[in-house]
């Protein structure tokens, strides 16, 4: 018998939420409960996983009812994400001058994990998105970064059992954040010396921030530091949470393509913000693009490859991967 | 007697509302209705105008109370700007794919229009932030380009006695703004072949879009267009809207002496979003530093940066400026 | 009868020539002749054309020599590319600061003018990538943008019979071009109000300058002023000129694709400077990748296409395109 | 006695050298040997130290005439930068894929850290601007990485008594560099384990990409691995070493001041490329505005400062800057 060999294919809950901006302020479109939104991603009908954002909406909403609509859906909670970057925190979490909000973020964080663990989670997912500084001269980057490691470090001893993924980005929404790269927040995790804390890289953000990619996954791997990832895509200037591959194919599969090379097993997940898009099929067509880019590694001439890199022949190891992935090459 | 010259100074009245984006979905703070806002501009002291987003919050305000509001706080309208980027018209108000959604930007814009009439104001703004596309190959950009030539010319054909004033940006919301730069807008305007549009200058647009803004201002005003400006500041990569002059001084102060020397008269406009700092504050900070400029260029030595700048000679330039601005400069 | 089913590809002589940078100030590899260029050029064996730059190198080369080489390799000069930009001009070709140096520039053009009407060019390239300015207060705009209209007037009023194409680009080696885009450059040949001036499209210049090419092609179309199109690719961070198709291939098929739309029939052009590459084989590997795109074009459901970009449907256009481009979609 | 309060000033040899780019291949003015640069730099007049590149120009130019006319200049060498990016090196010097010319980097820049000795420097500049990658799949990212860690450690295992200094950079000439950012570079340091590597900050380098610089200058020291600092100053795109100061004051009064408060006592350093301006007078001028933030340190308001920075309070701490450094501020 022939099993699909294809990897687990997961989504950020958020994907199938309302989305609002500074000129949108009335949203993209009404409300969506935690509850609805899981249902959509049922909808969606390839996604095994979900990263599910807490309080739940409404707050009040028991996790068990949360356990029975991933259930009835087949999905299964992949991470937990504390908000940690509404308006209690919009002057920092782990940073925030007032030490008291700082508790309060910790505490949050200390709820979220606890209803992880109840759910099952991989890791708990921390987005310090409100964590670093707008304008010149306005923080002591030492007291900044103090802040950080301590405040992640605390929440790694007190749960030993579970896993902490940070989501590093340049920026947004402070202008700049304190966790900014993959090797800034190697330097940081390897500073807290404690096993369970690991990076979610997401794609976009290190596209934009300036990074390669795939380097990027290499060197977390490299650590032992790669706790999950997310795809989307971006004009390479701001994290614009496009469709995957929209832009940037080659690149990306660039990035499942070192991922699988060096054995990296986890979950294909998607971090899309389809904001005047359909978001059931936004999620169907990132899938559709994984589910090519999965078929095309397969046909890549590995030998040759290896070779072209070994080389650092560009033009040939662009050749190779065009032959695997176009349909219409000349002979 | 001795009147104090200096210029008048307005601000954006979103300046003093509550600011929202997609993380900090409850707000930096909480709902501020209009006449709240018209309070807060009041508070800074030196406003003589402000700009009115419509319709007012709560929508069915009278605009009596809001003229009552701006007098009481010795304040004038210099504009009213349509909400045409709100939940209706997320995929474009000009550029709509639907017409009657089309119908409904113009419909908003010609309510408000009436309403500026009311108020006395000096130009109704038009900002299409959300009239463009995000992926490649979304778009008829033939299609887009003809809605928005037309839908402008519609209205001021509609309005003749007053201004229409387009507001540029690269992007955001959009990914890609039709009126994305001065020249572009420009040339849209001048296919309008209506003399009541023209361009409202953001400082910080033109900045981040890689123009150099005083020189986006002269070829405005070289073609009679330059109708408004907006200033603030940022780090060249996104609208970060930050107080005026706190990244780019220099360049601030080349714009404003650019105004200045082209005999533009028009009124000194903040539009800043400080989301996390004091409103009030913020805004008689750009006040400050705006009129540190406005003293400053009265010290450039004239006929000794004429004569720089006939010759492009930069380092005597910024010598020249220099010797304006800093107060610590070695003998 | 069986008639070549495909565009005429060219390239730019400069792509097999000498590449220098500030810092590999002794050159990616020896210095190349013109006629050695030509025949590298020959070597690729799908070119039709080359763009050459003027003075030949060395410069006392005959005319005659370079249409024998040309001859002998089947190809033909499209353009000729006067040098504006070396050390004499670096201060600027149109708007430098002294009067003689602006008439050496236009005697260098008209020149280079008199050799492309002899070898039968299509037009002369105009790329004023000196013309501009580096700092604030350097420069007075007003006047930079007269000399810039006026000098570029003057030749098209000289050689009525000729052509000239100006390539825009935001930056490089200037810090600030004036012809940075395509509106702004669009905006200055309407100025000039003459016929033969138009615009030479690079699709790298246009992407790092925050355009979207396919639609900055169609601004120019529109106005009868796409003389020529260059390709190439980059990180939309600079000018990298990378191998056609690298980074952006979805930009680069709607671009192509808007040309072939819009019934614009010129020569599809390279503009790489493979640095560290074999200069041969990158034109090829350019060159297969235009095929593939050409290719795919053919594939694309039009009448789908036209109902998604009716209805700014980004998901259905995506999808089609992906349909035409890639080979391993599931079904 | 009144010793004189103010730092060393320094700067880079090639300030005053010939600058050379893909444009302008004949140069911005015509080639200039090392003791030309010398003498260059000796007319500066506030100079005390100079970085020299390495080979000399001529090549067999003596140790000792050097050495002769720093001294007849007043000037010391600071340090010596091997020239490991010119043609031999352009697939790069410690990352290229042929041994043999990985070994030629090694053996010139132990041959530049002996003449170093010889020149007493402080340390051994490392600046691989070919060590990287252009393309997507060009690279394997860990073996690029391994040569880049094990090739310094080598130098640095040989040559113990002296220094090495890692400048940083995002990129150029190569398209992506190894050592791109500080933390990156400071994770590669850290993971070769030896005491005399460290970083050389270029302010710059640093804020174009997407650093704040006075952060990366904290973080370096933190670790003790800030060897040494160079200055400039760019439109945050590239890295256009402009004249210090010139488009971003307050930063780079920020990044001084930081490295004040930390008790980091190095030369500040000049990396300007004054491609269109006199070179002695762009260093003058460099100087002057370093001396103009050296003195506008003394003034700010300390308590203050550390307070604002304590609540990060972003207004007050730039109100305590502009009050040091404006010349008109309103009372």
């Amino acid at each position: 018998m022939d099993i699909p060999m294809e990897p687990l294919f997961g989504a950020g809950i958020w994907h199938f939420g309302q989305y609002v901006d500074r000129y949108a302020t009335d949203g993209y479109g009404p409300p969506v409960s935690t509850l609805e939104a899981i249902d959509r991603a049922g909808q969606v009908g390839s996604l095994s996983v979900v990263d599910l954002t807490f309080p739940f909406a409404p707050a009040e909403l028991p996790v068990s009812e949360v356990a029975d609509a991933l259930k009835r859906n087949d999905l299964r909670a992949i991470a937990i994400t504390p908000e940690i970057y509404t308006r209690t925190f919009v002057k920092g979490a782990f940073t925030n001058p007032s030490e008291s909000v700082r508790r309060e973020a910790l505490a949050l964080i200390s709820a979220a994990a606890e209803v992880g663990r109840e759910l099952g989670v991989d890791y708990i997912k921390l987005w310090p998105g409100q964590d670093g500084w707008d304008y010149p001269f306005q923080a002591d980057y030492a007291e900044i970064w103090k802040y950080s490691v301590e405040g992640v470090r605390e929440l790694a001893v007190a749960f030993p059992d579970l896993k902490f993924a940070i989501e590093y980005k340049p920026r947004e929404p402070r202008n700049r954040m304190v966790f900014s790269g993959v090797a800034r927040t190697l330097l940081a995790i390897e500073e807290m010396g404690q096993p369970n804390v690991g990076i979610l890289l997401d794609f976009g953000h290190s596209l934009y921030g300036g990074e390669s990619p795939a380097d990027a996954a290499q060197l977390a791997i490299s650590r032992g530091r790669l706790f999950a990832i997310d795809v989307n895509d971006n004009f390479r200037g701001w994290d614009d949470d496009m469709v995957v591959g929209s832009v940037h194919l080659t690149e990306t599969v660039e990035f499942f393509w070192t991922l699988r090379r060096l054995g990296w097993e986890g979950v294909w997940q998607l971090d899309q913000f389809p904001f005047r898009e359909d978001q059931v099929q936004a999620a169907r067509d990132g899938i559709e693009v994984m589910r090519a880019i999965y078929r095309a590694i397969d046909l890549i001439d590995e030998d040759a490859l290896a070779a072209a890199q070994k080389a650092q022949d560009a033009l040939a190891a662009q050749r190779i991967i065009r032959k695997a992935l176009l349909s219409t090459l000349p002979d």
